[in-house]
């Protein structure tokens, strides 16, 4: 690799236009920087919202791409965090402040500056991030992670988003033995809830629309799986849960979802609806109950993430792609239809 | 007292009328029962929604009253809580299942069953309860707190509302040394909150639509006070608390009090709008927030809330009135003229 290198990649030209091959730049390898070939990149519904321009200011071409597992083949002379031939991950930012309270405490995704997003940003140069369909990207070694031997590459990459994005709030609001998880959507975030949920000793139930993925739930590990389109259940399962983690984007009735937590239960909500939701305080007041979000998670989350599922057996559950069937695959995870996770094999592209 | 007396109380004989002077029934003292002599008895902006129907099913005529100070002047024969003499406090409710997990844990606020309000509520035997502007109400020895020497009766009444909807949240939420606070609101609520806040040593600071009451929010144990009608408060503030408690039950713009907490801090609502609020979950989600509830407490708490108190000299501030001046005062809390508690002395009544 020399200075901004030219490297293969898919990438959307503007909102309107299925991605397609071209090649983009990747910046020389500094001294703490890595150079890391792509083995597998998987494929979030973030990056279709971005690609289309759903939340705006996309910046185009844009490369997405923040499920990134592949090998070190390059690093900068101050690297001691990673060698060559290392298996590492990278996951949605690539960069923070690194100065202020959160970033100290390993918490880069909230930190004050904002982190850089691994696509669809300026790094601290203002130069765009290109993301992970692609068959190369350089890292600064603090933003990488170590994926496990146990692990193999292709169920791993999906761990970059939707395993931490899971895995942190499940930790965080305490999943584990006796405690009684909801797990709201069956996608791709969802059946990582799920496996994590399980991993850590709580119980868990599905809540999906419907009951088209029930058996499959109950595979992963949940105990029990109910429709949400069957107003009955939510008499049943009335003050049941201590933890309601919700993956879905669509715009939930929240009154009725808060109402199946028990007394100081908390629904944590992970995907994001794009309008404002609607919400009675007499759901939260009553019960004591607690309303949240959680992003992603930091570096050293991600790591413990990666070692817990290593020590578990858990990967994503998968469906492997080739790059040109990218465009193809949007569509499906736009309709529902992917069980779990699409991951592009790099060397495809 | 003999079965089912008649004892004087001021009522609302229905939701379009003044309250009015008039006679009640209480029930004969059971075994478990104590006879109290009412000295003080709060009003809580919540007895005005309630008397004028505000929340709908009203039971008529209504005594409202649940910040109940007095003295114990009868014991049924199975008492061993209080005795002859002893100052004691009755709060919103005055019983609840007893057998569920919340009531067994002391939260008898998040009884299954519902707990049983101190007005406007059927006991379980189908009677009505009627409420503190009252010369004498029984209530079961469990449903009632002793009033430690240090408090006096007047400034203690509040307390069992106002109190401990404050202190209860405060410490769940662990306000404390080093913990940021801000209390919206300087009301009834909002100014026991500053002084709890205060008292439990954490830094505090008041959120109020203007400055009208700053000195005072100031002399009550608030380090800072700012105006909300004033958007460079909310420029100024971005980012700083661990804790905001909203003593208010005007709906208020949630992202932009979101956007004052710190990462993982929460906004705890112990006011509560008629109308439901709207949300965008990217609020909650950037910087893991919590939008939580939190109501009165529990029997245990609320004692535990009056002996914290006692020990840190701190009562309500009150305007003492008299029971013909309960209209008029009716009119003044809900104009926010009142500081910041009216409390009624039940030897006029």
């Amino acid at each position: 690799m020399t200075a901004l290198s030219a490297v293969a990649a898919y990438a959307a030209p503007s909102a309107k236009a299925p991605l397609e091959r071209t090649t983009v730049p990747r910046r020389e390898v500094g001294e703490h920087d890595i150079l890391i070939e792509i083995k597998y990149s998987g494929i979030c519904h973030s990056d279709i919202h971005q690609a289309q321009d759903g939340w705006g200011e996309g910046i185009y071409p844009m490369v997405p791409g923040h499920e990134i597992a592949g090998v070190v083949v390059e690093t900068g002379s101050g690297v001691t965090r990673h060698a060559l031939g290392d298996r590492v991950g990278v996951g949605c930012f690539v960069d923070s402040c690194r100065t202020c309270e959160y970033c100290k405490q390993g918490l880069e995704q909230y930190c004050v500056e904002g982190m850089t997003g691994t696509y669809n940003a300026l790094d601290r140069n203002g130069e765009p991030t290109y993301g992970g369909y692609s068959t190369h990207i350089v890292v600064d070694e603090n933003y990488v992670v170590r994926i496990p031997d146990a692990l193999a590459l292709d169920v791993a990459a999906p761990l970059l988003c939707a395993g931490i994005t899971t895995y942190s709030p499940l930790r965080h609001w305490r999943a584990g033995p006796g405690k009684k998880v909801a797990v709201v959507g069956m996608g791709g975030l969802g059946h990582m809830g799920v496996k994590i949920a399980r991993a850590l000793g709580a119980e868990v139930t599905v809540l999906s629309r419907t009951l088209a993925k029930k058996q499959q739930g109950i595979e992963l590990g949940a105990e029990r799986y109910y429709a949400t389109s069957d107003p009955k259940t939510f008499e049943d399962l009335a003050g049941t849960f201590d933890l309601i983690l919700s993956t879905v984007s669509a715009p939930l009735d929240f009154g009725a979802y808060l109402s199946l937590l028990k007394v100081d239960g908390a629904l944590v909500n992970v995907g994001a609806p794009e309008e404002p939701v609607s919400l009675n305080l007499f759901s939260v007041i009553a019960g004591r109950k607690t309303l949240a979000g959680s992003m992603i998670g930091g570096i050293p989350e991600t790591q413990e993430m990666l070692d817990f599922c290593a020590d578990h057996g858990i990967g994503a559950t998968i469906e492997l792609i080739r790059a040109e069937e990218i465009n193809e695959a949007y569509e499906r995870v736009a309709a529902g239809d992917v069980r779990y996770r699409c991951v592009i094999d790099a060397s495809t592209i």
